[in-house]
């Protein structure tokens, strides 16, 4: 029995959050054991994410059962970073967990917290240099997401997927994370790799 | 100026509109000309997604600027055929823009409402027996997305994120949409490709 905690904020990336809730739910329904899955907030209202969609949290920081995974996407978390509120939440939090993760420039947030001190992460490709000017801290640029020990962090907001893809099969096996995939169908084929003449035709 | 219009509902699958919904947003920022992305449903009230995540719509169905971009996700989409109020609007308001898309089993709406009679369509792997027994309409189960005129299809879930990126570069040029990619830091890298032995290290 599994229970994921993803953190969520005004100013959110909704993708950092959505593409693990979404691999961890189905991961939940496949093994029909239990798991859950919440979305913690401040605030019982809805956030309001850095693409403007507004979604309700299941529980406030102040009141979530315990947590196995905590999981903190990016977006605004490079100013969170000055709000007192998360940043303890995540410290205390983060050391009673057994796996902390975050998506994109949610490092910044574990970097401030201390969780991601003295450690080895990814974060979003735009960000690499200021997150390893913050010091103390190691930036792996050439890969899609990183686990050092109990902390695990992926690149920008796609990267969350593989990641939470990852952490499945580690906590419940290979053969349910590839079923997970299968069911995402996360055979992904992004268009325009090629530079191809156009074939523009009428409809 | 691009209005995409994104159906939501009850039992949504939630990535499927909050890939293409992350994807268009990006998109309308980086452009800076006026793209919208709206959620539309057909009460003014949060819906609950299938894996149980409470959004808030920005317009209800009867209350919308005109679209360009019709998006209809999967999830319940397969019930929802049943819904008269959805079949009709899809069917409506299909009339009007210049793309219809759909994303996993969003395509079983399509074909109920009209728009994907008669035509090539992908949809989630585990329902294109089941969408084709339906009758008048052409499943290519070897294709990410399927284009067939201004109907724009995809696989499951996170197939709407190939799909969107297709359409934004079919609108606003490649070089567009391969920035919006590199935002999204759209590589993916998914796990346990292959099978190799498990390195369960000390934390």
């Amino acid at each position: 029995m599994t229970t994921y905690g993803l953190l969520i904020f005004d100013g959110v990336e909704e993708l950092d959050f959505q593409g693990p809730h979404s691999a961890f739910s189905i991961s939940a329904r496949m093994r029909d054991d239990g798991d859950t899955v919440l979305l913690l907030a401040e605030r019982p209202d809805p956030i309001t994410g850095e693409r403007g969609m507004r979604v309700l949290p299941d529980h406030t920081l102040n009141d979530h059962p315990p947590l196995d995974v905590l999981l903190v996407p990016g977006g605004d978390a490079k100013t969170e970073v000055s709000n007192p509120v998360l940043v303890d939440w995540i410290q205390r939090t983060a050391a009673t967990v057994d796996w902390v993760t975050s998506v994109c420039v949610g490092a910044f947030l574990l970097h401030e917290a201390g969780p991601a001190r003295d450690r080895r992460v990814a974060t979003h490709r735009l960000y690499e240099d200021r997150l390893e000017a913050r010091g103390q801290i190691t930036v792996v640029r050439d890969a899609r997401y990183v686990v050092d020990g109990n902390l695990v962090t992926s690149q920008g907001v796609t990267g969350g997927i593989d990641l939470a893809l990852w952490l499945i099969g580690r906590l419940h096996g290979r053969d349910h994370a590839r079923a997970v995939r299968r069911h995402l169908q996360y055979d992904p084929a992004p268009p325009y790799l090629a530079d191809e003449p156009l074939a523009h035709v009428a409809r």
